[in-house]
């Protein structure tokens, strides 16, 4: 895959699983002149070096920033903010502000304050990750067939700063929506947001149980608890993050599952079998849906072979 | 890998996944003279046959049990009391009966008072299965390195009979160990039928919302909620009769499940984000600890690549 250069320098500020899958594909796609990249930890920097990954580590936001075309702010939720003032002094005129955030309003309310008038400022939000965390834990694939949502901020945004965005995105392999940033926050408070929550909270239950061993808990994790183990083993700071800044659709979410957890609890109790065969069987049709379109794989326990260690 | 025959004869009652898994891998190891096999569906019946999925399929469950030295109820554990009762008059003298049930304690309950005094009775639980059901779903790898419990019913159950079973387990790959009925239901609660409802939930959760539509959770299942929803695509009349037959065991942990949902359902609320970090930060360590025990591979997203449909 290879196309016209879409932006001449890109900046990515944050040097995580996704900004490092994103320079990995932007390379695959030849889709920039030059990517620079800034990490706050002069680790994460020092790593990015070796590796190879941003054809200039910077050190600092600002340098990184200067004389970029599109700017992606790929840090934490809650650290957006603090970054937008940082840089908001060295934007060049005319470039595109944009980020990777799991959560939309928050952002926009955290970002959009500081930016100059002679910025745009396109969010986004690529719906494609991995348990796996840092700046070595990226690859080109990682957007291949996956969803990028564009939240323009505004109903004036400049079409043409979000098209070349778009062209960016669908660069690097992704297919791309646009959406408004309250439904974002609710349809990723379903998606995503409430099931990493209850993941958390299965496997905190488990550890916490004396009655059960640790080692029986990891012994026997193949029945269906090491699926939860994988979604509960991501990075806690971004959760921390989109929990505490997609607060209301995550509550609520929250709430109708404890209202249809405690009907099922219930239907158990009662040994009503009609009630739970029912809703089981329904369920299996959306993961038909999912297969069908080519959001997951069809071989059994997602092809995951069984290898002696 | 083959090895000594373990058993002339075997008989599996029921047809599905754990079935047929085990006769492939009882022919890959050579394990057994020559299996029989009878489903009550005489469609299941006719797909067995055209597929080879047993030496011998047979009309009733009394032909496929005549002569065995071991029979497998491999049926959902609410079937299994009247399985017993009407294979008990055929039963050979000195034959092991044996199940694949997820629930021990009630099984033992429904099964055991049918049985002859000449026969021993050792229930068993492979932990082992995919989201995928029937006889066509089967393969011969299902077992291996997966854990496979003993339950026998009894403190003075026969050792020869204990250890022929845990050879012929081994032998189709999987390792065994022997627990108490009571604790198994109680481990078997936390690492499976507490999370298989809790996806079930969830997914009900999203089937239910409007102000999302189905093609909005499927196009951006990607994010977490697809994890789900290969969990909540079990077969629903096997999973109907584990939460009928564990309920004690799964009500108790799903109370737990509540409790500590609602801790940090208050945590979002207040902003607490130092509980909420600091309690996704500890359950990374138990997903280290299924991978260093081979329960789990480490290839991010379970090794699922994103493929082009």
């Amino acid at each position: 895959m290879s196309g016209p250069v879409v932006y001449d320098r890109v900046a990515l500020i944050g040097l995580g699983l996704i900004a490092s899958s994103m320079f990995w594909a932007i390379k695959r796609g030849g889709l920039v002149g030059e990517v620079t990249g800034y990490a706050r930890s002069q680790e994460t920097r020092e790593t990015a070096r070796r590796i190879g990954l941003c054809d200039r580590v910077c050190n600092s936001a600002a340098e990184a920033v200067e004389g970029a075309d599109l700017i992606v702010l790929c840090v934490p939720v809650g650290a957006m903010g603090g970054v937008a003032e940082e840089i908001a002094p060295v934007l060049k005129s005319g470039a595109t502000v944009s980020d990777v955030g799991s959560v939309k309003r928050s952002v926009i309310n955290a970002v959009a304050p500081h930016l100059p008038d002679d910025v745009h400022f396109v969010p986004a939000h690529p719906l494609a990750g991995t348990e796996h965390s840092g700046p070595e834990s990226g690859f080109a694939e990682l957007y291949d067939n996956r969803w990028c949502i564009l939240v323009p901020a505004e109903a004036d945004t400049d079409p043409e700063a979000v098209s070349r965005l778009r062209a960016l995105w669908e660069g690097m392999g992704a297919n791309v929506d646009e959406m408004d940033a309250d439904h974002h926050d609710l349809v990723l408070a379903v998606t995503s947001h409430a099931p990493h929550l209850i993941a958390y909270t299965m496997v905190g239950v488990a550890d916490h149980l004396r009655r059960v061993t640790e080692s029986e808990v990891i012994k026997y994790s193949a029945a269906g608890f090491r699926d939860f183990t994988r979604i509960a083993a991501s990075d806690p700071t971004m959760w921390r993050d989109v929990f505490l800044n997609n607060k209301e659709a995550t509550l609520d979410i929250l709430g109708r599952f404890t209202e249809e957890l405690f009907v099922l609890q219930r239907a158990i109790r009662m040994g009503d079998g009609d009630h739970l065969y029912e809703y089981f069987n329904r369920t299996r049709a959306i993961r038909r849906g999912i297969i069908e379109a080519g959001q997951d794989t069809e071989a059994p326990n997602f092809g995951r072979s069984a290898k002696k260690p």
